[in-house]
């Protein structure tokens, strides 16, 4: 059985010797001291060590059932989501008067990565509420706050997102689930949803679903969509339990994995829901949560492959096959370990750079969102909102992609089940497609997010890394970074450039570069946090670190992603140049 | 449900109009008109579509079971099984003497191709047995090849490879399986095998397994290993069967794919086996049967991204969502297809450009095998070991790459198995692991294969390349296709110099970027018969080809894999130059 051990030393690097975040001016962030925040992270690992992560497989070969209308999960996920709740996780970061500790989102997604990467399916369920309680306080009047959110922040109810039908994904405008007024002021919800992840379960007294559907009068396409609050159970003003509402599961899907999660098919049939934010304006409410949530999707694709790396490495230090071509390492053994082979140190190498960047990446895109929502800084949240389709797309193919090659250090084993490595991979590939399909987020950046405020968002993340690469400028040691990221990042600016000149005549080839431009600029991303990360490391051994091998260590692991990751850019660059003539030369038939 | 429709046109294309196989001067390949070869793939495709296609989620949902020993593979299997042996497809291209038709691995290779996309779990028990036969006929005495060889050909037996143990799988010097002599000259078996692929099942009256075992006086490592034939049911002289041997399974594994194929735990209790080649000399034995096998599992790779390119084609062509960017295509729906959406374009380009090059590579490849084989040409034989662990690593990469992209297109509904891209993405998964990992095949490319013969064949692929630019020098119409084949010609050119000038004095130099250089080299590969097959086409459409829409489509599709994927040779070349340093800088505590 695959084993998980938080990486709890890490992310206090990235916490505090990269982002120093107690020095930061957010409020809120000059509590984070290193002692507080390392409390936090250990006993959030306890949990997800000790409770969490020995529940995954079995969540993983039971999956959910659904019998008499009842979603039954697997064995030993009750009481463990018990132990969450009483845990107060949930609340972490979320405000006081309904229950929270009021912290920042940073520490919020630090135990985040911990959770998903012990349990993915399992932590869904708390996720969606996370992310309902979001819409609820953005939108929700503060008689629906009041009503809904202590339960929520609690978990005694958890939360779910109806969006997709099965004729609607991407294109919400085809949606056909219908809202009728009713005279109390509620509206009669009807149709039929589907892919709803946690849609219902045995671990709360209720589920709460936001729900979007169509009511009278709005027009055509999304302009008629509103969004709903439909509970399960009906509840009274003060959270008291009321008659079961008209929703019910119609079908647990059988997915590739994710099987401790139950994807629901929803059926609503002229179910009592109640407007949240304005009438016909269900999408906006949508986008002003979907930063967060896409981050979190992001944080899901690197997460799975920080458990893969370890098992993969604690394999590659334990399994004897073959030797050293340089000279044998274990000449009182039958064989050397895996991990003297160069090619399985590359894996390993590609996985482990991958995962200490995305972490610094997805931890700084946090600290952003509090930056915005804290202080209201325009700017973060213009730079947030350019990050958040990179970090959702580009983390969880890359996530993907590692959860693949820590299998593949597996050799035969890594296709048994048993062995777990399976299932980081199976797990892991959910979250390229949902929340926005990875290619609905290359589409997102490239279409929305370059050319908002007039570019302003993306010349000032290109000023952060000039700015960065002239501040060190000749500090030797930073060389193996600073070059590379230099050129990858012109790279990303001549593929701007180009999307500029040609994207204007024809959004075509625009649109054709716009996966290679995700990739493009999430490497540049990475490049620059392992930028930052390696002069922070330099810093720390400047002042005498006590752990000089663990700066050590990061160095090196930098200057890998450097040099052996970074070479992307240009091929990107390349395919992004060919513009779309290659990519639409065909007709559809002739596919 | 998934479905499948054989490339029929395709093969011909390949078949005829690139190798041009019933000019050619291989013995055999006159009789090879394309009339002829049209009605064998017409054959194959007739039962590859109408009874393996239906039974390949059938047989991934309920896999095979094992009960008081016996083995059960799923619903249908057998009688399909029947149908393919009915046909004598095992032993289209084995020799008559045994009961087959004596035809060309070619067009062995043209029908694996169709019976491995429909059903790649059924296809197993037949492919093994063909290996098991091709080892026979190898090394087998002639008493042996009498006794075991008709009914392997005829299917009434299948064959299996013992190879992997429990604490070893590519390290097989670590082997423990036992073989001690008996005085009638056979020998007693004992041992455990894990990992064998079709190891038994209910669809043949008798499993013939070779076994790699150590039999005293060997000395250490590989060089003690022999080769035994151990029949599941002894076999009397004249091909009757007897009683059962000392061999059974002991457990099947769960695995995240091919699920429709037993692989079995085989335990060996003094099993009655018999010595197959000579004593001690059964890694040679195994080592000349690879390069089939190998090839066999590359087109497994590309296979499966066959079927899986060909639904995710018709998802895209019927699934309507959103609107094209450039003007609405289909005014009278709601929305336009997905292939409007340039993104779903590139990833169906990727697809099919992959797939057709693949196809190409694949058949050109099983030529050489013809050449080598009928001919005895040395040169040939040599450039095919050369080539095959880029046929084998790179096609089973990319194919699952592309499997993975298949499932993207379909959006939310790629997760769900009962729209069986999953499937197609986990049963190829295997492909990169089993038959020597893909690592191993860059090991063997990078030291063994590059400086065989002291480099002559990588020379003459070289040769290959240079001579084919040279010939068609001035041809503009081509010109998309030379200039980027030549530069990542150069590039692998460059990689090749790198490992001979650093790689002498440390091989970690060569190794670390010995995957890089696989695929690098399966690029190159795949430019060439995109070169060659643009040629063609052109040739064709010169020549008043009356289909000159598919042939216009071939040189898109090509121009489309020299714009957007040769450019991946740059990041390769770089990868590979930047040596050993930053992949074996950490000490393993490091990790």
């Amino acid at each position: 059985m695959p084993s998980y051990t938080a990486p709890t030393k890490d992310l206090n690097f990235v916490l505090h010797d990269l982002l120093q975040i107690s020095q930061s001016e957010i409020p809120g962030y000059a509590d984070l001291e290193a002692d507080f925040t390392s409390a936090i992270v250990e006993e959030a690992a306890r949990l997800a060590e000790g409770v969490l992560a020995p529940l995954n497989q079995i969540g993983d070969q039971q999956g959910c059932r659904l019998e008499n209308g009842v979603v039954y999960t697997p064995e030993g996920f009750k009481p463990a989501f018990e132990q969450i709740k009483q845990g107060g996780w949930n609340g972490l970061d979320l405000p006081e008067e309904f229950g929270g500790q009021n912290l920042p989102y940073v520490i919020g997604s630090a135990v985040g990565e911990i959770f998903v990467s012990s349990n993915m399916a399992l932590n869904m369920y708390q996720g969606l509420t996370h992310g309902a309680i979001s819409a609820i306080l953005a939108h929700g009047s503060d008689e629906q706050k009041a009503r809904f959110l202590p339960k929520m922040v609690s978990m005694d109810w958890t939360g779910t997102m109806n969006l997709t039908e099965p004729h609607c994904g991407t294109d919400l405008g085809l949606m056909r689930t219908k809202a009728e007024p009713q005279e109390d002021g509620s509206y009669r919800i009807t149709g039929q949803k589907i892919f709803i992840s946690a849609g219902d379960h045995d671990m709360a007294e209720n589920v709460i679903h936001l729900v979007l559907a169509k009511a009278p009068g709005g027009g055509e396409g999304t302009r008629g969509i509103s969004l709903f609050i439909v509970p399960k159970f009906l509840v009274g003003e003060e959270g008291s339990l009321g008659a079961r509402n008209g929703v019910s599961v119609g079908n647990i899907e059988k997915k590739m994995g994710i099987h401790g999660n139950a994807t629901c098919v929803m059926n609503y049939d002229g179910a009592t829901g109640y407007l949240i934010g304005d009438l016909h304006k269900g999408m906006r409410a949508m986008f002003t949560m979907m930063n967060e949530a896409r981050i979190g999707v992001g944080l899901q694709g690197y997460a799975q492959a920080v458990v893969a790396y370890e098992n993969a490495r604690a394999y590659a230090l334990e399994r004897l096959q073959g030797r050293d071509v340089t000279g044998v390492q274990n000449p009182d053994g039958p064989a050397d370990p895996l991990i003297v082979h160069p090619d399985v140190r590359r894996m390993l190498m590609d996985q482990k750079s991958f995962v200490e960047g995305a972490r610094a990446f997805t931890l700084w895109g946090a600290s952003l969102i509090d930056r915005a929502h804290r202080m209201g800084d325009k700017d973060a949240d213009g730079l947030i909102s350019l990050l958040t389709p990179v970090i959702k797309g580009f983390l969880t193919d890359k996530g993907f992609e590692m959860c693949v090659q820590a299998q593949q250090v597996y050799g035969g084993h890594g296709y048994i089940e048993e062995w777990g490595m399976s299932q980081f991979a199976r797990d892991a590939r959910i979250a390229m497609i949902y929340e926005g399909a990875n290619g609905v987020q290359a589409l997102d950046l490239v279409g929305r997010k370059l050319a908002a405020d007039g570019g302003k968002h993306v010349m000032a993340f290109f000023d952060l890394v000039k700015g960065f690469i002239k501040d060190n400028d000749g500090d030797e040691r930073l060389d193996a970074f600073l070059k590379p990221l230099k050129a990858a990042s012109k790279d990303l600016q001549a593929a701007g450039m180009f999307f500029m000149e040609r994207g204007m005549k024809n959004p075509n080839d625009a649109l054709a570069g716009s996966t290679d431009f995700l990739h493009l600029f999430g490497h540049v991303c990475l490049g620059l946090v392992w930028a930052q990360m390696a002069r922070a490391a330099h810093a720390a051994l400047d002042a005498g670190a006590s752990d000089a091998d663990f700066y050590h260590t990061k160095l090196a692991t930098g200057r890998y992603y450097m040099a052996r990751q970074l070479p992307a850019t240009a091929m990107h660059l390349a395919r992004i140049q060919s513009g779309a003539e290659p990519v639409m030369a065909l007709q559809a038939e002739q596919f």
